[in-house]
C-alpha cells in the first residue's frame, strides 16, 4: 500500500525502523515489531515498524536511517509491505547444521544483510553458527567477494601495497611510521585503517590528531596522486557497508569469528586494489592470538585465501604482550609518531615498523630478502620518512610542520608509582585498555597512558610505572578508580593482593 | 542520571525502547542504539535508547514497553544509567564454545533475559548454540526450573493431572475433549494452552470460540474450584515469562531446540503444580518429530526431566502425518469437539481423544493398566463428558449451551475438487496450514478448512476433496491462490504437475 511520508527526527544508531498507526499494521496482516518492505522509486530497504496512534492511519513516519536510505522527503509517497522473505535464511540455517555453502548461498546472505533483510537476530544466528562450525577456505574467499562487491572499488592504475594489522594491541602506532618509508621509498600505499571500536585508539583516531582522515573515494584518488600515500578511515569510504554490519552484531557478542576476520580484512584490500600486502599478527598473552601455533594457522588462511584472490600477503608475528612504546591514546600516539619520524622515539616502535616496512620494501622489489629493514631504517634515519608523513598531512588538509610540542595533551595527570624496588615483570594490555578509555579515549584525543617502564625495567619504590592523562578531573578519578582495581603491572616482588575486608573480593 | 517522564504512545511489539535527546546521549557516553538502565522505585528493566531531538534535554521519552514495565506516568522521575553489564554474557559464551553449564550460569541467563539485560542478539547467540552444541539432562532440568522460577507459582492443594501436545498437526482439536472425560472422571486438570504461532488454531484460539480464554492466576484457581477443569490460555497466567521471551527469538530463527523445547513445556507444568501428565508426540512425515526412533529418544528426555522434576511423564506417539478429524480453523475445530462431545465426531479424534484420557486415568487409578480407554469412552459415551465441558464453559463465562449449529462459521467458501477418480494418497499438513492461514486464521474465528475425505478415502473425480472458509471474498481469494500453489493433497493417478510455461517454474 502507498503510504505518505511524515518524518521523524530519530537516531536508531543503525536499526531501519518506521511508524505505523495501527490501523495500517493490521491491514498489512502484521504485528507491531515486525518488517516491512519499503519502496520508493529506485530505493528500497526494509524496516521494523512500530504501531503508535501518533501517526495518522494513511501515513507513515520514516525515522532517520530509513529517510537517508530512500532519499525520501516530507509528504512523498512509499509503497509498504509486509511481504519479507529473505532467501537467505535458508543458508544461514544450513550453516547452522554444520553444511558447506555455495558461493551464490554466501552471496544471498550478503546481499540480503545489505538490503536490510536480515534482522539482528538472523545476522547473529550466522555469526554464531560461523563461530561454532567455522568456514571452509573457499566458503571463507566467497564470503570475501560478496562483501567486496557490495562496496566500492578503486583502482590506482598501478601496483598497490599495505600494511595491515589484526590489532589487539595497545598503543600500536606503526603504521604512521610505516607509510611514510614505504612510499618515501617510491611505493603506492593507500592505507585505509580503522577508528577503535574497543581499543584506546584506531589508527585513524591517531592520525585525526594531526590531519583529516575522513574523505570519499574521489578524495582519497587525489590524495593518493598528490601524496602517494594516505592515512584515512575507512569507514567513510563505504568499501565494505556489508562489513560494518556484521562488526555491530560481532561486537556486542564479543565474538569475532577467524574467518569472518579474515574475509573483512581481505574484502577491504580486495576493494582498495591492494596487490602486497604485510600482514602484522600480535602474538602472545593479551592478545587475539596467544599461541604460535595458531599464528601460523592464522597466517595460512591469511596467505590462502590472499592466493585466491590474487593479493600477495606476508604474514609477520610479533610480540604482543605488552604495548609497542611508551604512548597510548590518539594524541600521546601521534606525538610519539612524529617523534620517531622526526629522529627519536622508543626501540619497540622504531624495530617493529622498520621491520614491517622492510617486507614491503622486499615485495616491491626495492631491497633482497633479508635487506628490507636495513633500507627502511636509513629511510627513517634519512628524514625522507617525514617529509614524505608532511606531505600526507599537507594532502590531508592538516599542519604539515605541526611539531611534537604543539600537539595538546589532557593536562590532568596523575601517576602510578612502583610499590617496591625491581624488575617490571608484567603490563597487561587489557588492564591499560580500559584505564586509558575510562581516561575518555578515543573520543577524548587528549586522554590516554604514558608509560615510563616496559617489561624487563629496573624501578625503584616510589617511581612514576605510567602516567594517565585526563581533560577533566572527573575523567582522570574515574580512570583511577580503574588502575586501582585492575593492577595494569606488577613489579617482581610486590605484594600482589593483601585483604583484609571482605568488600574487597 | 534523573530524567524526567515524557511518556510517547508507541508499541514496538515487546523491545523495550526509550528516546533520549542527543545531549543526554552523550552525557552517558554512549552511542544511540545502545542500552541503559532504566530505575523507578522498585521497578527496573533495560532499554534501548535511541537519540532525538523531539525529546528534550532533561527528559526521557518512554514507549508503551517500557512504561507497563515500569509502572511510571507522565512527569515521573526514573533513574537513567549506561552501566548495563549482563553477567550472563559469560556463560553464553560458554556454551558457545561447547561446554556444560551450572545451575547458576543458567539461572544467570534466565534471571537476565527477563529483566531485559540481554540483547535478542544475545538471546540469538545463546539458542543457536544450545541448538548446534546442546543441552545435557542436566543442564535442561536447569533451564526448565530456572523458567518455572521465573514465573507465577500455582498450587491446587491436590494431584493435578494434564495432557500436553508438542503440536504441529494441525486439526488437533483433542484437548478439548480430553480434559472434560478426564475432569468428569473427577481428576483435577487446569489445562492450560497456547495460542497459534504458526498454526491454524492453538487450542486456546478454539476454546476462545467456546468461552473466554484469558484469566489471572486467581481467577484459574476460581475456576477449579467450581469446575474442576480449565482450558485458558497460558499467556495471560505469567507462568513463564522467560520461555515467551525465548519463543520471540526462536520464532524468528525458524528454530526450536530440542532442551529448550523441553524446558519450555516442563516449566509450564512446574509453575502449575502438575505431578502427572500425558505428552502427545505426533510423528511422522511433516511433523516436528518424523522417525519413531527420534519419538523415542525425545520421550526418553521428557520422562528423564520429568522425574528429576517430580512430573510422572507418560509420552504417547501418535500419528500426525495427517489433520485429526477433518476440521482446521478456530470455529471449525470448535465445532467438531462439540460434535464429539455430543455423541457424534470423526472416528480420529474420538481414537486419538479417548487414548489420551485413558493414560491419565490410569495413572490417575481410575483404571488398570490397559482399560483406561475403554472408560474413556464410556464416560465420552454416557454424556458426562459433554456435561462437565458445559461446566468448563459457565465457570469461563462462555454460552454453557452453546450447540454446534451456532457457532459462527465464515460464510465464503470455495471447494478443492479431485481432478481424477481414486484414493487419497496424502494430504500436507504445511500445505494446509498455509492455506487456512491465507483464509485468516487464526485471527478470523470463521476462517478455516473442512476435510470431505482422508487418506484412503476413496473419491471422484469432481468431487469435493476440502472445503476452504473464510469471512470475506479477499482472503478467500488469497487462500485459493496459495491453494493452487501448493496442492495440499493427492490422489493416486492424478497428474501431479503439467508444464508449458516458463513463468510456472
Amino acid at each position: 500500500m502507498k503510504l505518505k511520508v511524515q518524518i521523524l527526527d530519530v537516531d536508531t544508531g543503525g536499526v531501519h525502523k518506521i511508524l505505523l498507526n495501527p490501523v495500517e499494521i493490521t491491514h498489512l496482516a502484521m504485528f507491531a515489531g515486525e518488517r516491512v518492505l519499503l519502496e520508493y522509486q529506485k530505493e528500497e530497504t526494509v524496516a521494523i515498524a512500530d504501531s503508535t496512534s501518533l501517526v495518522e492511519p494513511g501515513n507513515v513516519g520514516i525515522l532517520n536511517q530509513v529517510q537517508r536510505e530512500l532519499k525520501v522527503k516530507e509528504g512523498d509517497f512509499v509503497e509498504v509491505s509486509s511481504d519479507v522473505k529473505p532467501t537467505s535464511i535458508k543458508a544461514i540455517r544450513k550453516k547452522m547444521d554444520g553444511l558447506t555453502l555455495t558461493a551464490d548461498e554466501i552471496e544471498a546472505i550478503v546481499g540480503d544483510l545489505v538490503t536490510g533483510r536480515l534482522s539482528d537476530i538472523d545476522i547473529a544466528a550466522f555469526l554464531v553458527s560461523e563461530q561454532i562450525r567455522g568456514l571452509s577456505l573457499e566458503e571463507t574467499v566467497h564470503l570475501t567477494r560478496a562483501i567486496a562487491e557490495e562496496g566500492e572499488q578503486m583502482d590506482f592504475g598501478e601496483n598497490v601495497f599495505d600494511k595491515h594489522s589484526i590489532g589487539g594491541v595497545p598503543g600500536n602506532k606503526v603504521s604512521l611510521v610505516i607509510v611514510p618509508i614505504v612510499a618515501a621509498a617510491g611505493l603506492l600505499i593507500p592505507k585505509t585503517s580503522s577508528r577503535a571500536i574497543t581499543s584506546p585508539s584506531g589508527t585513524a583516531d591517531t592520525m585525526e590528531v594531526l590531519a583529516e582522515v575522513e574523505f570519499s573515494v574521489d578524495e582519497l584518488q587525489k590524495i593518493m596522486k598528490t601524496a602517494k600515500a594516505s592515512i584515512v578511515w575507512g569507514g567513510a569510504l563505504n568499501l565494505a557497508p556489508a562489513d560494518d554490519l556484521f562488526i555491530q552484531i560481532e561486537h556486542p557478542l564479543q565474538i569475532d569469528p577467524r574467518p569472518q576476520m579474515i574475509a573483512s580484512i581481505m574484502a577491504k584490500k580486495l576493494s582498495t586494489g591492494i596487490q602486497y600486502m604485510v600482514l602484522d599478527i600480535p602474538t602472545g598473552e593479551g592478545c587475539k592470538v596467544t599461541t604460535m601455533e595458531e599464528a601460523r594457522k592464522l597466517s595460512h588462511d591469511f596467505i590462502t585465501v590472499g592466493n585466491e584472490l590474487g593479493i600477495a600477503v606476508h604474514c609477520a608475528m610479533t610480540y604482543g604482550s605488552q604495548p609497542v612504546g611508551h604512548a597510548i591514546g590518539p594524541a600521546l600516539e601521534a606525538k610519539e609518531a612524529l617523534e620517531t619520524l622526526m629522529g627519536g622515539g622508543p626501540t619497540s616502535l622504531i624495530e617493529k615498523s622498520t621491520g614491517l616496512a622492510g617486507i614491503l620494501l622486499e615485495m616491491g622489489g626495492l631491497a633482497t630478502r633479508g635487506a628490507g629493514r636495513k633500507l627502511a631504517k636509513e629511510i627513517l634515519a634519512s628524514g625522507k620518512a617525514l617529509k614524505k608523513m608532511r606531505e600526507i598531512i599537507r594532502a590531508q588538509n592538516g599542519k604539515p610542520d605541526v611539531t611534537p610540542q604543539e600537539i595538546p595533551i589532557g593536562t590532568c595527570t596523575y601517576d602510578l608509582l612502583a610499590p617496591t624496588d625491581g624488575y617490571v615483570a608484567t603490563l597487561h594490555n587489557r588492564a591499560l585498555v580500559r584505564i586509558a578509555r575510562a581516561a575518555g579515549t578515543p573520543k577524548i584525543l587528549g586522554a590516554g597512558l604514558y608509560l615510563h617502564a616496559k617489561v624487563g625495567s629496573r624501578v625503584k619504590e616510589g617511581d612514576p610505572v605510567l602516567t594517565i592523562y585526563a581533560e577533566t578531573e572527573g575523567k582522570l578519578s574515574d580512570a583511577i578508580d580503574v588502575a586501582k582495581n585492575l593492577m595494569p603491572f606488577t613489579v617482581e616482588g610486590m605484594l600482589l593482593l593483601t585483604l583484609t575486608d571482605t568488600e574487597q573480593f
